[in-house]
C-alpha cells in the first residue's frame, strides 16, 4: 500500500542515490575476511566512522576476536526498542581467478555492484542506518530506541559473539531483533524468515607416510591418506543420502502442521531452479521436498577437499597428508558441540589415522511467524515492495540468531534485501543498485510501522 | 673385486669431481617439467650441447611432443651394441613451499645435491656419458657401439616414445638396453632390476551446480561434486584393499616360483621401513608380502584430489566442480588401454555426472634375470660397489621399458644409482655427491664388462 509518506521516502532515497552508493563503496573497498584475518580491524574502524558521520556515535566493543561495532539512540522509556544486527566481515574471495573484477574493487556492470560483501552483508545492514538517517533528514525520526550490533566474525561462525552477548545482556536488551541478510526468492520477491539452521564446521586430516612418496616405488603396500579420507567419508552417508553417524538425527523434529503449511506456500518452480543451477537432478534423502530438505533437514556437506597433485598433467605421488573441510547444517534442537562429539567418535572408530578439528558452529533457532511483531514486519515488507514476501519459517543458512531468541529471549525477524543471484559466498558476489536502494526504503517502512505499534502489543506475544 | 683398472677409474672420477658436478648442475638449473611444458625444449638444447662437448655429436630427433636427444658412436660391426636410455624431463616441483632450497637452484647440503631431477633422472643418465668420456680420456674406450636415447616426456608417461621407436627401429637396434633410474635399496645397496610395472594415469571430474553455491542457502537438495567423487571412489576399492573394477585382475599372473625365490631374497627390515616412512601399518590386499604388493600386484592410487575451499578457516560452499587424479600400476599382461576402458565403464555406470579422461600410460614389461647379459651386468654392479646388489625381477615404478623388450625385442637391464632417500617425485629431491660419482664408476665397469663378453654369448640368450 503506497502512502504519501512512503513515496516521500522513495523519492528521497533516489535523490541521495550517489551519496548512498559512495558510502557502500567505502565499506566494500575495505577487505574484512575474518577467517583469514585480512583487514577486519580496519573495517571496524571505518564502520565506526560511517556510523559517527550518520549521527550514531559508535563504539568498538572488544571481544576475544574482532570488535563489535555498537551504536545506539535511545528515546522515551516506553518506546519500543529494536536491536539491529549485521556483520561487517566477509567470506574469503577465493577462487580469485573466477572474479570478473577484483573482489575488493566494487565495480558496477549492468546495474549491479560486484564486490565481496556487496550483498553479504555490507549492502544490507547499511540499509538500516541509511534509512534512519534519511527519516531524520526528512524530519520524521521513528519513535523507537535503536541499538545497532554489527559484528566482525559471522563468516567464521561468530565464535566470540556468545560471550559478548552474555556479558552485555542489559546493553542489548530490546523488544525484538530485526536484521537483513541473504538473497531474495528466485522471482526477486523478498523473503521474510523466522529462523536459521545451525551449523558446525570441521576439518579432518588424514596422515599417511611422513613425506610425499613416489607412487611407483611405494604404491601398493604404503597407505594413501586420500584413500583414507575417501573411505572415511564413504562411511558417513548412507546410500539414501542420509547422514550415517550414530545419533545424528536424535534431536531432529519434523515440521509442525503450521510450518508445513507455510512451507508449502513457498513458490517453487522446479524446472526454473534446475535451469538456473544447471542441474538435472536434486540430491538429498528421497521422499522429501526441496524446502523440507533445505529448512527442516540437517546436512553433512564437504566444503573442500585437497591432497596430492591436481594441477595440469599428472604427478606420480602418494601424498603425505590429505585434508577435507566438513560442515553440517543443523535443525530443531541439534547442538553443535554434541554433533561434533558424535562425528568425532565416528571418525575415531572408522579412521585411526584421521584427526578431526572443530572449527566452530552455531545453534539452530526459530521465532514463530504468528507473533504480532512477525506480522507487522511481514506486512511492512509487503507494502515496501508492493508484493507479498515469501515467508519462510526457516532459512537454509546459519547465523547467531539463537543468541537473540534463546539467550536474549526476544523474537527475531529477518528480511532478505539481496538479489536472488547475489552469489554470496561465491565469486562475483553482487548487489543490484535497485535492491540496495529498495532495502533502504524497506528498512524505513519497517521501523516506522514498529514505531506506530503499541509496545504492549509486541511484548504480549514475545516467546 | 677391485682391479687396478677399476682403481684407475675411481681415482680419475674423484680427480674430475668438480668438473662432473658442474656439468650436472648445468642440467639441474634448467627446468624441464614435461607435464607443465616448462623449459623442456631449452633442456633438450642444453643436453645436446653437453653431449657435443663430450665427443658425442648429438641430434634432436623430433616427436609429436618434445624431442629425443640422440647420440651414438659406432665401432666395428661385430661389436656389441648397447642402447642407453634416460630422460631429461622432470616431475613438477610442487608443493614449492616444502622445498628447503629452490628446486631449480641445485644446492649442496651435507654432501647432497638438492634439486628437482638430481636423481630422477639427470644425475643418473649423465653418469653413462661421463663414464664413456672418462674411459676415452684414460685411453681405454670400451669396444662397444653406443646409442644414447634420452627422451623428454618420461614423467608424462612417454606419450610419443612408442611412435618414435616404431619409426626408428633400425637406428635403435641394439643387443641390449642399459639404463639407470630410481633409488637404491634402503641400506644403500644398488638395485639391479629387470622389469617395471606399467601405469595408467587418469583424471576424473565431477560436475555439480553451474557455479559455486552457498552451502546454507542450497545445502540439502543441491548435489555436491565432492560427494560424487567420494561415492564413486568408494565403489572402486573393496574393503580388502583390492580394486573393485570388473575385470581389473583378468591378466594378472602371480609370480613364478623363480621370481618368488628372487623376491624372497630381497632384504626387508619391516620395522626400519616403517620407521623411515613414519608408518604404523602397511596397506594393500591382506596376505601378500610387501614386495609381492609392490612388484606383482596392480594398484589404484589417488594421486590428487581437489575441490572447494581448503585454505585457512572454512568457507560455506557447495563447489561447482571437483577433480581427482587417478593412477593404476599394472603388472603381467595388463594393457593400459584395456584397463582404461574397464575403469571408464565403471565410472559411467556408477557416476552419471563424473567424466573421465585418459592421461596416458605405459605397459608393464620384464626381462629374465637369468640371461647372460643379466648376469654380466649384475656382477659388474656388484664389483663396482663392492657389495651384492639387490636383484628385483620387477620394480614398482614404471617406464617405457616395454618398447625395448616387446617392440625392439632386446633384453633390458636397469640399475639404480640414486640414494634410497632421493625423494624423487617429491619435494627436496636429492642425489648424494658420492652416489653420483659411484654411478659414473659403475657405468664404466658395466660397459667394460659388456665389451669384454663375446657378442654371441649375449645374443644367444636374447628373449
Amino acid at each position: 500500500m503506497e502512502t504519501a509518506a512512503n513515496a516521500e521516502v522513495r523519492r528521497a532515497v533516489r535523490a541521495r542515490r550517489e551519496e548512498f552508493l559512495a558510502t557502500l563503496f567505502r565499506l566494500l573497498r575495505q577487505p574484512s575476511i575474518s577467517t583469514q584475518g585480512v583487514g577486519v580491524r580496519e573495517c571496524a574502524d571505518l564502520l565506526k566512522t560511517v556510523f559517527d558521520e550518520h549521527g550514531f556515535p559508535a563504539r568498538l566493543l572488544p571481544t576475544a576476536g574482532y570488535p563489535v561495532v555498537y551504536a545506539e539512540r535511545r528515546v522515551a522509556h516506553d518506546a519500543t526498542t529494536v536491536l539491529i544486527y549485521g556483520h561487517y566481515d566477509v567470506q574469503p574471495p577465493e577462487p580469485l581467478d573466477a572474479w570478473r573484477s577484483p573482489p575488493f574493487e566494487p565495480t558496477i556492470r549492468d546495474g549491479r555492484i560486484y564486490a565481496r560483501g556487496a550483498g553479504d552483508n555490507k549492502g544490507q545492514f547499511l540499509a538500516h542506518l541509511l534509512a534512519v538517517a534519511l527519516l531524520e533528514a526528512l524530519g520524521r525520526p521513528p519513535r523507537l530506541s535503536l541499538k545497532f550490533l554489527i559484528e566482525g566474525e559471522e563468516e567464521n561462525s561468530s565464535p566470540n559473539l556468545p560471550a559478548f552477548v552474555e556479558a552485555h545482556g542489559a546493553l542489548l536488551a530490546a523488544d525484538l531483533l530485526f536484521a537483513a541478510d541473504g538473497p531474495m526468492h528466485l522471482a526477486n520477491r523478498p523473503i521474510v524468515f523466522f529462523g536459521l539452521r545451525g551449523t558446525l564446521k570441521m576439518e579432518v586430516e588424514a596422515v599417511g607416510p611422513n613425506r610425499d612418496l613416489h607412487s611407483g616405488n611405494f604404491g601398493g603396500p604404503v597407505p594413501n591418506p586420500i584413500w583414507m579420507l575417501v573411505d572415511l567419508l564413504g562411511t558417513m552417508r548412507s546410500a539414501d543420502g542420509r547422514v550415517a553417524v550414530d545419533g545424528f538425527y536424535e534431536r531432529v523434529v519434523p515440521p509442525t502442521a503450521y510450518e508445513r503449511a507455510v512451507m508449502e506456500r513457498i513458490p517453487f518452480d522446479e524446472r526454473a531452479v534446475k535451469a538456473d543451477l544447471g542441474l538435472r537432478e536434486f540430491a538429498g534423502p528421497a521422499g522429501l521436498s526441496y524446502f523440507e530438505k533445505l529448512m527442516f533437514q540437517p546436512t553433512l556437506n564437504i566444503t573442500g577437499i585437497g591432497g596430492g597433485y591436481t594441477a595440469k598433467g599428472a604427478k606420480s605421488v602418494i601424498p603425505s597428508r590429505a585434508v577435507a573441510k566438513l560442515e553440517t547444517r543443523l535443525v530443531s534442537a541439534q547442538e553443535p558441540s554434541e554433533i561434533f562429539d558424535k562425528i568425532a567418535r565416528h571418525v575415531h572408530r572408522h579412521a585411526p589415522y584421521v584427526g578431526i578439528r572443530n572449527l566452530g558452529g552455531t545453534r539452530p533457532s526459530k521465532t514463530s511467524p504468528e507473533l504480532a511483531v512477525s506480522r507487522i514486519i511481514t506486512q511492512a515488507v509487503a507494502d515496501a515492495y508492493g508484493v507479498e514476501p515469501v515467508v519462510m519459517p526457516v532459512l537454509g543458512a546459519s547465523g547467531p540468531n539463537y543468541l537473540f531468541t534463546d539467550v536474549l529471549r526476544m523474537p527475531a525477524v529477518w528480511v532478505t534485501y539481496g538479489p536472488h543471484d547475489e552469489n554470496n559466498h561465491a565469486p562475483n558476489e553482487n548487489m543490484t543498485i535497485e535492491a540496495f536502494l529498495d532495502g533502504i526504503c524497506a528498512s524505513a517502512l519497517v521501523l516506522e510501522r514498529l514505531a506506530a505499534a503499541p509496545r504492549v502489543a509486541l511484548a504480549s506475544f514475545a516467546p
